[in-house]
């Protein structure tokens, strides 16, 4: 099973994609879509989804994984990340592949198995189960790479998106 | 000019399609698309996307118009509704149409003249200028008529998107 995850954001997305076999894994690709503040919000979007589209069409995965977000406090800045989104999960919808989504702490359950883990224990998990010999940068990718790993190990939890 | 006014939301999506010529309004179409809260958020955002495409593609619109989202408190519902916003943008700019925002205070003063002009007066000031028997419901269509019609009068500000 291919899986692509996400950890979607305006400035930078981050991506993940990884075949899940009988237990291990093999990591496929990785890295951040990034986005100028300096550009109108329309093209920022569309450099989104148009890039998603191409890893899309590139691996083919079998599922999309998709962090959830939390925002406490500022709700300007959920419209955008809000809308960052929503063109993401878009991408996948309009190929017909099945969408799933993660809360960060079902994120760690399913990554590290304890909802409390702290970011460096869970990239450490994604180096580990990667086989990987640093932590992806920025963030954001390890991130995805991590949601990716939780949807491997917790399969069908939360789907959002079946046709 | 043929501008399509839209006033972004996930459950309910207004929009509103008027031709501007020598300063009078022709109606083309106005309406609302809708989501079921029942179905899966990416099923919802992926009928925004292909009903706005239809849309698109019938009137071909001169240039896209669109709220500004305001959220004082809740920042889940405004990834919910900025997730929507996201993508009725994504599908003006995947047909390189102009897209131009402007907030509530604009479409104010760009419809009445008048920037703490009442929710009522910009009804009736929709119904007015597009010459129609009553004022459109949801109030998220008349809405949608009045960013169209707040394009119209003040030309190109707030462009989002030019490629």
């Amino acid at each position: 099973m291919i899986i692509l995850g996400i950890d979607p954001g305006i400035a930078i997305l981050g991506y993940g994609i990884v075949e899940y076999n009988g237990n291990s894994f093999k990591t496929l690709d990785y890295g951040a879509i990034l986005t100028d503040a300096k550009d109108a919000t329309a093209l920022r979007l569309k450099k989104i989804y148009d890039e998603l589209e191409e890893i899309l069409c590139l691996y083919k995965p079998d599922a999309v994984a998709i962090e959830e977000l939390f925002f406490n406090k500022n709700a300007k800045t959920a419209i955008v990340v809000g809308q960052a989104r929503g063109v993401a999960i878009l991408a996948a919808a309009n190929k017909d592949i099945d969408i799933f989504e993660y809360t960060p702490l079902q994120v760690k359950q399913g990554v590290v198995g304890y909802g409390r883990a702290e970011k460096k224990q869970i990239q450490m998990m994604v180096k580990t189960f990667l086989n990987l010999k640093a932590i992806p940068k920025p963030d954001d990718v390890a991130d995805a790479l991590a949601v990716a790993i939780c949807h491997a190990h917790t399969g069908r939890m939360g789907n959002i998106f079946k046709l």
